[in-house]
């Protein structure tokens, strides 16, 4: 279920309930007010699996003596946050209630939705987790306007992404010349539809449909982890990449690829300079690439062209077509 | 899916399996056959959440160029590594398939349907785990039988339970004096329905049905983790208290209760005498009942009683009206 709200619920506070949330909300009145809570940094280091038995310890410890069945984990954060009680929710006692409160851009428009979490392991992202839906899902207005622009950045590739997917966010969106919280709030029920109608379809990624998420990730991956940069922004070089690979291709008609690369929001893309200046200071994607799970096999990847907007494809590629792809948009 | 074999089944052996087993296996010449092996020692401690990282980074290492759709975990041995096996594949890569050959007979009349597993934190046995169902138990004969006697009689209690549980059953095996390896496997596809068409009815434990199953554990727990006895053994005499304490509470006739004690079964249930020696002996059961997850709210812990053979019935206790049946069967 999927609310939406100006302020924090007050109903959510009960005496089942453990509040797993991001630090800087500490001093919020409401977040003191639940009787369990565990506040956490958000990060990538939360996720690590080596710091998973100290966590979990201390959340049995508040959950002692709360009945299993009506014990309830409430994550107020990121993705990381959301990624982490996620996972606790879904393995503790074998399974509790969920309640997830995104508390960025990022996180309301993409990762609190799908039932997916994960934690990492040896450094390689969400290498353990599980498929667990949550009862449901609240997005705030004042908690996710009063974050700064930076996080508004951050969630573009995602927001873009979302747009490649669905002709009419498309439509809605694609004149938009300047992206700000106003826009995503406006758009955030549109955006989370199209994730949820590809979710639907393959809940638990056995179809290869769920995989057409992982538009301009491939690559996106692979940048992330080589430069460090934000999610968001790396992504939005992935959906580059792949959308000038889709035209090179001709699974892409120029038609789609100008309309792409004309509109409003098409000032946000990197372009063919700022690709090719990203691709000539990356090393050794095939490593990189192996580590990501999106390996079908030992030599063939699934990448996700686009072929209309609305209409993405799923081909099987050699690592060595890709690398081939890399050079020929790095000339 | 549930098979019976005599052998070891060879068309297991695949390039996208992971054997997880019980290292006293190491030579067999099937084990050896595995591209991906991972031996184990099996006990408590190979559930200990401390242990994880550890664990999981090995077996993603075993797992690193295989595809996730295709990898399937197989586990050989007995209860702990069941559980610990399940777990493993209910969480990496989001889970695999999974595939078990329960190698003791508390594993293969027990622990190994259901789909349950679970990790022990801090020393409190299944704090965190999933319902994980596997694709496929496989009850190798060959293994079954070669187990020594002791292990037989650590099945005991949950063959004693199955047989409280289900009126067919008992009619088969009441009149038996001597258990032994022979009763056990002709007997295991009735003793297997039992449990599963239980489970059936409350697959993730929501509503109280597959609590059912817990007939003998409240006390049987208890004992375990105080005397370190073995499972099948504690069970029995938290049977007997809970035959005593239904009996006494006039929720058991007398016709049943003498048809279970003068049975030739019931020549393995501790008398009396046997139950007022180990309650004398119980320090504290309070403190290691609220370990235990069994409790259902701050005051009162459901407990399950027996009517008739085959006809369980959980009430509602206080932990105070425990300690004085305890304190009856004590004099």
């Amino acid at each position: 279920m999927l609310t939406y709200k100006n302020e924090f619920p007050q109903n959510l506070i009960s005496k089942n309930a453990i509040l797993i949330f991001d630090r800087r909300f500490d001093k919020l009145a409401w977040v003191k007010k639940f009787p369990q809570r565990y506040g956490v940094k958000p990060g990538e280091r939360l996720k690590n699996v080596e710091e998973f038995p100290k966590h979990i310890k201390k959340i049995l410890k508040l959950s002692e003596a709360l009945p299993r069945q009506d014990l309830v984990i409430v994550t107020l954060g990121g993705g990381s946050i959301g990624d982490f009680g996620g996972f606790i929710a879904s393995i503790l006692k074998r399974g509790v209630k969920l309640i997830h409160i995104p508390s960025t851009w990022l996180a309301a428009i993409d990762s609190a939705h799908g039932g997916k979490n994960g934690l990492n392991v040896s450094k390689v992202k969400n290498q353990i987790g599980t498929f667990y839906f949550p009862q449901q899902i609240i997005l705030v207005r004042k908690v996710l306007e009063s974050q700064p622009q930076e996080r508004v950045l951050e969630a573009l590739g995602e927001v873009y992404k979302t747009a490649l997917l669905n002709a009419k966010l498309w439509k809605q969106i694609h004149a938009i010349k300047k992206l700000n919280t106003e826009v995503y709030w406006n758009n955030l029920p549109l955006m989370i539809d199209t994730k949820m109608a590809i979710v639907k379809k393959d809940p638990f990624e056995t179809k290869g449909i769920r995989y057409f998420l992982n538009l301009g990730h491939t690559m996106g991956h692979v940048w992330e982890s080589q430069f460090k940069l934000p999610h968001g922004i790396s992504v939005l070089f992935g959906l580059s990449f792949a959308i000038e690979w889709s035209f090179h291709r001709k699974i892409m008609d120029s038609k789609t690829y100008y309309q792409i690369r004309l509109s409003g929001l098409g000032s946000y893309l990197p372009d063919q300079f700022d690709l090719r200046r990203i691709i000539k200071q990356t090393k050794n994607p095939r490593r990189l690439l192996f580590q990501d799970k999106k390996i079908a096999s030992n030599k063939k990847i699934r990448f996700v062209f686009l072929e209309k907007i609305g209409k993405p494809m799923v081909q099987r590629i050699s690592i060595t077509d890709l690398e081939k792809e890399l050079l020929r948009q790095s000339r």
